[in-house]
């Protein structure tokens, strides 16, 4: 499943045994991570990725690994591999029970590289709204933080290949993005995406894709949007690392495969 | 640190190299965990404890593991222990990348056992009020989760050993609990402690403390509180599985221990 993995730099012989069980990224979600395409043998964006990263371990307390370490790390994982994706985990380190942090722990770093995903990036997405919500805390709003049990339950919800990804909402009621992508919509000409304050990752392709559409000369807002705006938007997109830019097709509401109790009126009444 | 340490029921003879890095534990705090007391060579209320896994595995869509394995594989890391923490962690497993979970893949169960804390239980707590807020989402409330960065930045807060705990409210500036511990207010004679319907964890000793007070005949309810109901108290206690009941002696708002301005100020106009 995986082509390399680094924990600390160390290349490990076996990734099914390779994380302490006292790992506070185990016992808390208390991390960060990063998940960056490798294509052309280089890995795209990688300045936003560790600047990400960095505001993350600020957020947190966590110390930033030194720069050039990381660069060598990640260099050494995706040498010669033409296309796939990286990721990295920084978590807080090893811990002892209990919640609070210790200040003298170094940070575990996991550089690793996996298979890229085969996709038709041209085809138009269908889409989802999702039944769980997002808990909003600004505190912990913008950084991609370990603590993704809402992204899970959200994914668990559906299981049709016809959608291929759904639209979240906050415990408030607003748009924040889909499950694993930033979300823009087009509204009378300007591009517009949630602006996050609440919650929801700040995603390495959104930062790109704003800072792409101002030099095209477009008219660019981050603003609280709600579901409304998503079915009178003239276009809707998402974005990713990995994926890129996707065109979404169709936003589907709930749709009924079968009606059985219908079918058996109908049939009872010679309809 | 820790005495032993059974993953899927294998005795590891190097904790330090024990997860799989693919775990969804670590890659998205996507699992559930347990801290109980052994006390007496005996797991303090562990019906309750495997009760409440058992509903965090609903709620989550986990499979809660065989009871009878997980019965003995707890009685085999506390043989012959008088006294310690037996942790339970329960992950989705080992995944491939992306945050949907894959249904044929069996949960990853740690069972360890870890030295019980040194304590004087009947010293009364001091407490000062978390910055750090709890987001609320009632689809994740009342279970114990691996998503815990909230309780961790809210430890970090204070250094102070003169400072034992601290209490959050959510992020609409209700009481949910302390940061590792549930906390119960006496008013006009009757307990009562949050309902936890939006965020917050139904600690075991919390749910024992209630029944309790109802065979003892008091008056009990669980209700939504704010700040200015502890204020008013006449009595404040927390509830911990591992450090039972513990009585609040004080909160402090704020302590200011150096005033180097004012010093400076002082000194300049000779005062």
């Amino acid at each position: 499943m995986m082509v390399t993995v680094l924990i600390n730099g160390a290349e490990q012989a076996d990734a099914s045994r390779a994380i302490d069980v006292n790992d506070r990224g185990l016992q808390y979600g208390d991390g960060l991570f990063e998940t960056a395409l490798v294509a052309d043998r280089r890995v795209r964006f990688l300045d936003d990725h560790l600047q990400r990263l960095a505001d993350g371990c600020e957020r947190l307390g966590i110390s930033m690994p030194d720069r050039q370490l990381l660069v060598a790390e990640i260099a050494d994982v995706t040498a010669s591999v033409p296309r796939g994706v990286l990721k990295i985990i920084l978590t807080r380190g090893i811990g002892s029970r209990g919640y609070r942090p210790a200040n003298d722990v170094p940070p575990t770093r996991v550089v690793a590289l996996y298979p890229a995903p085969e996709e038709s990036p041209r085809r138009a997405l269908t889409l989802r709204w999702c039944e769980v919500r997002l808990a909003r805390n600004a505190r912990l709003a913008g950084i991609k933080h370990l603590n993704r049990l809402e992204q899970v339950l959200a994914q668990a919800e559906w299981h049709s290949a016809d959608v291929q990804e759904g639209l979240m909402l906050d415990t408030e009621g607003e748009l924040v993005s889909a499950t694993a992508a930033n979300v823009f919509v087009v509204r009378d000409g300007t591009l517009v995406t949630p602006d996050l304050r609440f919650c929801g990752v700040r995603g390495v392709m959104r930062g790109q894709v704003l800072r792409a559409a101002q030099r095209l000369g477009m008219a660019v807002s981050e603003e609280p949007l709600w579901p409304h705006h998503v079915a009178c938007a003239s276009e809707v997109f998402l974005t990713n690392s990995v994926r890129g830019i996707r065109s979404v097709g169709a936003l589907v509401e709930h749709e009924w495969h079968e009606a059985p109790v219908a079918d058996q009126l109908r049939a009872a009444l010679g309809l």
